[in-house]
């Protein structure tokens, strides 16, 4: 079942297409970019929502319905809409894997197709993989920051609508989550479902032990308690531990106590003491209530004895910076057989673009496998032995590489309109992020003041640029 | 083709629901309020959400995949599996109508339901309501600023998945935007659909001439020319009047141009006087570009020349407020025939919650009919004239009113599952929360140090709460 996406798009870029038919410039072939702008405290990007961006472009339809739509808008030709009929997508795209680790400027993902066709396409792909990049990068930061505590992600109630929730809590896995209270999301895309209860079962019951009781009976074995409702110290713990006493003498192992309010730095170290004290050293303590990496660190600053980790709000809004920012911009035209680069040409060089037909390389050092540095180049452009990377407006700053390995990070996902990419499933997705991110030296995924990764233009790149920028003549480029 | 959303809950809900059945609780009625919490610069909300959760609740049922998927997880009786196969919604749910003007702590929407069945619809609930409150709140405020500028949403590349383009566009115009750019939620809400051109339009073509006179060719008669592509002041508004004066000389009236970057407020003074001169003065300005309602007050102050606005990222994230944090509590049992009312007890007054079964009333002053105080009241309970307004904790703060007007502002949507409530299109929403929000003082909407709306507790809800208080024990209240 499908859901029809083909009109989840800008107004403009079908007022745009009809003009293209209009002024016979349907059948010029465009290359667009995706790549996103540094932003806030974000360094790094986990790329993800590719598997829903190529369910978006597989499924590109304009049904009778859509049609009738348009048609009834009065905006369209009669030609625009015969031409709409019979829309599908004939174009190529590459695309980094999801889980890969990427960095402002380069392109993550890269449409070459018809430009009437590519056009269509620009909003439903920045709106799903800058959902899911924005949403991986938070969990990657939050589980980097409890150095292999285990996070559940739990934010269903305050996501922004129900995909939000459901594709958050994918994406919070492919950042390192590594299981969600979305039983929706569970059941989609194979995530083990976590939760226990609330603090209305507590109060449903005339006492806190009795509903503790109740539950233990109900779950003897996964019997987490939340003990917080009334007073955690004086009466949640003492009554979780009087239940869990109770299932031990009955054979069984309690898992552990939530802790959802106050002082948690101080509540877990007195929590796991008494705990300990009655003898269940082994009972987790999981805490929530307003989880994010910052505060996961200044837990770990003050001792905190904390196993397991609920993040809801903060990662699943990803409040602090709750949009990515990517864009998706003309890098060429390709018209009667010529290729034309275009640029935008800007006073700020964030806002300036790279031209022409891309890719990008990570550049590992072959001395210890770790990544050195990305290297944006032309498609199909000869990168040397040794390389000399040179930053972009600082060009002092050089550094020559003897011997390193080149990888090509997009990988081509269509071919003239043909998925030619195998969607890797979930935990492969998530596994591979780990695998990434450990080539990263720690420097660059700290909190605080971490080194910013080199990404450089290659030299074809650079030369191509200032060209360019060299005849750009304003109203003309 | 309704969406099954079952499944769109969390986990521990099920949890919850497996222990009441197995504990024999799954008779007891429960009484849920939703309310939100004060946050941020939120003074006022606009509710939104409620078309959308009846759909919910109306098509809740477990499908055969649902129930394979549950039983496949190990966790669940098979009574409670049996229980789910027949499962539908029972109860009352009572609601304020979308586009009310709502404070926090007032119960915006009230369930009265066996518990086994209000815990299952809590997590959608806020899931669906929180989300577009939260983005019609922000468009009710940005429109505000405005004072009287046209508004399009404009922002579903940076939303947060396409549910939250969407309904976002919806709850755009429930807040007050005229229109949208997204397609989908156009054709879906009957949102009047509006966007031009982008920079790629322009890239395109050899010149920013060539590009306008295309675009110009094609539509005469909505002719709105993005002008900021190469140099706003030197190039893109010289050739925009050059199109524009040939569009005049074959008789159609061009609409205008659209900054998309720079001084705003400049740029659009030096825009309007340079189209002006040209005897343009009926050309529109519509800018975009990170506004927000702040950006529009700055422009206001430095007397920028704008008619309209598209409004995207900072709208449709609420960027500073991501989340409304609203929350479904507990405030009743009955069990056996008796009612219990149940109340959080906690050290700060903002997290303790109102016991009872309630609803709450606007207090209108006869005098000018405009909004005086909330009350929020134990359902049935009779408010007396003169009306003396009490503050919860501040009691020396008190008002008589001798003659006011009351509004019941929850309405009843289920009755004993069935529904008993029309909702409205869009348009009456939309016009519904203006007319409203003009029966509330300017003081209370505006951006800096609003005046703070009093909402206060009858004389029984008061008394109530201060039995439970005084009765509170730890672990058993």
């Amino acid at each position: 079942m499908p859901r029809n996406l083909t009109l989840l798009t800008d107004y403009y870029q079908l007022t745009m297409m009809n003009g293209y038919l209009k002024s016979g410039r349907d059948r010029d072939i465009a290359v667009f970019d995706m790549f996103f702008r540094p932003k806030g405290q974000m360094t790094y990007a986990v790329s993800a929502g590719l598997e829903q961006a190529v369910d978006y472009i597989k499924n590109l339809r304009f049904s009778a319905d859509d049609l009738g739509y348009l048609k009834g808008l009065g905006t369209f030709s009669a030609e625009f809409l015969a031409y709409l009929k019979d829309f599908s997508f004939s174009g190529d795209i590459y695309a980094v894997r999801e889980g890969e680790i990427v960095f402002p400027g380069e392109p993550i993902l890269i449409v070459r197709a018809p430009l009437i066709e590519a056009q269509l396409i620009e909003t439903a792909l920045l709106n799903i993989i800058n959902h899911q990049t924005l949403i991986a990068t938070k969990a990657s930061r939050v589980v980097t920051a409890t150095g292999g505590g285990r996070v559940t992600e739990f934010g269903l109630r305050r996501a922004q609508g129900p995909d939000a929730g459901i594709y958050g809590a994918r994406a919070s896995v492919i950042g390192g989550a590594s299981s969600t209270s979305n039983v929706l999301a569970a059941q989609r895309f194979g995530i083990p479902p976590k939760g226990t209860h609330s603090h209305s079962w507590v109060l449903s019951f005339d006492t806190e032990l009795q509903a503790f009781e109740a539950f233990a009976d109900s779950y003897p074995d996964n019997c987490l308690l939340l003990v917080d409702t009334y007073d955690t110290l004086k009466s949640g713990v003492p009554h979780a531990i009087e239940v869990f006493k109770k299932l031990r003498s009955k054979g069984h192992k309690p898992f552990g106590i939530r802790l959802d309010s106050g002082d948690l730095a101080y509540l877990s170290k007195k929590a796991r003491q008494m705990l300990d004290e009655a003898g269940f050293s082994e009972a987790k303590i999981f805490v929530s209530n307003e989880i994010d990496e910052e505060l996961v660190d200044a837990l770990n600053t003050q001792g905190a004895r904390i196993d397991l980790y609920g993040v809801g709000t903060k990662l699943i809004t990803s409040e602090n910076m709750p949009s990515l920012g990517g864009v998706y911009k003309l890098s060429q035209i390709e018209r009667d057989g010529k290729s034309i680069p275009r640029m935008k040409v800007s006073d700020s060089l964030e806002k300036m673009t790279n031209p022409g037909f891309k890719t990008f390389y990570r550049v590992y050092d072959k001395t210890n496998r770790m990544a050195f540095a990305d290297l944006i180049a032309l498609r199909g452009e000869k990168i040397g032995k040794p390389l000399t990377l040179t930053h972009e407006t600082e060009r002092w700053k050089r550094t020559v590489l003897e011997d390193y390995e080149l990888e090509e990070k997009p990988v081509k996902i269509f071919d003239k309109g043909k998925l030619v990419y195998d969607c890797p499933p979930l935990d492969e997705i998530s596994a591979y992020r780990a695998a990434q991110l450990g080539r990263f030296w720690d420097e660059y995924k700290r909190l605080k003041n971490p080194h910013i990764y080199k990404v450089d233009l290659s030299d074809g790149l650079y030369q191509l640029k200032q060209i360019l920028l060299n005849n750009a003549d304003h109203g003309r480029v």
